[in-house]
């Protein structure tokens, strides 16, 4: 199933280039506990085992609605740095980018969190700060995570991923915390809309692609990564317990490169979809 | 006033060395919109601004109840690293705590976040892993952000803040990030209570104290921090919009040293009062 959040906070089912809306049937679902964790994300396993609501309808074009983050308010954004072979090359050849900073393994690194505040979808665009200084489109693949697991082995960890998404990590280059340089407002981009895992397989072959103004900047397969999902999943979960909702950006690859206001990008991947983001 | 949550989700007024249980009263100001920030900070201003309930009766004995962290789900936690002049001093001279890393100013360090999955209340204790590695105890003076702010001043920064509270930032010491190694499960803890910004006055000049099974280990006043609790919350809003219920985690003193299971910490600060909380 293929879930958009798009409109005024509306709950979609994506099929083919339209969306028809069933924000009343999802919701349906929603428990109002006081739970960590995303109530969409905490119904999904009841609503993938319920039967769905009609949808021959025309609905509305995909094109045409505001796409929003298809997670609205995740407990914890987690980002792994440094995990493409090709951008790990492409950081320690230029230190304008890396400010100097060693690159470490996924042991000696560890992974960093982003603010949940920063967190967009796709037609919401990016709202640039800090113009005097260098900023960096980075496409990700995005694992959402689906239930609530601590220390969960590399072999159960992708069956704790309730789907995928395409993400944008923008980053302020700089000296300081990847905390604060990849937290400020709207540096989050979350969309086209969640894949469920089901739809999605395996997500160690997945192409990931990134073009700025129409010139193509980034291009890799997942295969590349340096740590697959579900050892970044199998990682983490040593830590901190992972709850349904939380955010998992698994790194970009080589091909990073500045934004400025007015630049369009566009990303996708081959199995999570495409869209299009504005910097102004 | 000073509000506390305690045994199974209950929220509480605190007067002198007991606990009126106020839930039902509290909770009819939470609204239950789709926001960003905590419902009880939200509510916050209504709370403050009507007339209490009955608060005569002998309620409970403070000691007696099992006390959570005041604010349930803060959307982010913001730490500042080395931001007392005592604590930058003795990671300067001890290289296997700082792991070698540069100690900076607040521009080139900037802050880091801690999830909120690692948040506990006091008596819900630290359950320390990696029991290989160093851990270490870190008191902190936290301010609770009581309303949406963005890009604020230093001069208007504290009218943001809802109140304050007493942290422990429990750190496994290592070179991975540190949004990383201090949100461990239990690794962040709030408590006793949070004291309402007017009961405060100034958060610069608080002590903050901790001793580890009765014996002094640090002890300090917010007068000796590098940035002032207004710098930073001025600050970290030129990155990413503040909203109710966010915790700034203001940095720890002097005197910080490792914890083992069965260790009792007792953490108190002038006037957001005090906390024990067991390691196990």
């Amino acid at each position: 199933m293929k879930i958009c959040r798009f409109n005024d906070n509306r709950l979609g089912i994506v099929t083919g280039e339209s969306v028809q809306d069933v924000t009343g049937w999802m919701r349906s679902f929603f428990d109002d506990a006081d739970l960590p964790g995303d109530r969409l994300i905490r119904a999904l396993p009841a609503i993938l085992a319920a039967t769905p609501p009609d949808l021959s309808g025309p609905g509305e074009a995909l094109a045409s609605v505001r796409l929003l983050s298809p997670i609205q308010q995740p407990g914890k954004i987690i980002a792994a740095p440094d995990n493409y072979h090709s951008h790990l090359a492409e950081m320690l050849a230029d230190q304008s980018a890396s400010h100097g900073r060693a690159v470490g393994t996924l042991e000696t690194s560890g992974l960093f969190l982003m603010a949940s505040s920063s967190l967009v979808g796709p037609s919401e665009g990016i709202k640039q700060r800090f113009l005097d200084q260098r900023t960096d489109y980075e496409v990700e693949l995005v694992a959402v995570i689906g239930r609530t697991v601590s220390e969960v082995s590399e072999e159960d960890a992708l069956s704790a991923v309730a789907g995928y998404a395409v993400g944008l990590d923008i980053t302020l280059r700089g000296p300081q915390e990847r905390s604060l340089r990849k937290s400020i407002d709207s540096y989050t981009v979350l969309g086209p809309y969640l894949v469920t895992a089901d739809e999605v397989g395996t997500p160690d072959d997945i192409e990931i692609n990134l073009t700025l103004d129409g010139a193509m900047k980034q291009h890799a397969s997942t295969a590349d990564m340096v740590s697959s999902v579900a050892r970044l999943i199998a990682f983490t979960s040593r830590f901190y317990t992972l709850h349904p909702g939380d955010l998992l950006y698994t790194g970009t690859c080589g091909g990073v490169g500045p934004i400025r206001p007015g630049n369009v990008l566009h990303a996708w991947a081959t199995r999570p979809g495409e869209m299009t983001v504005l910097v102004r």
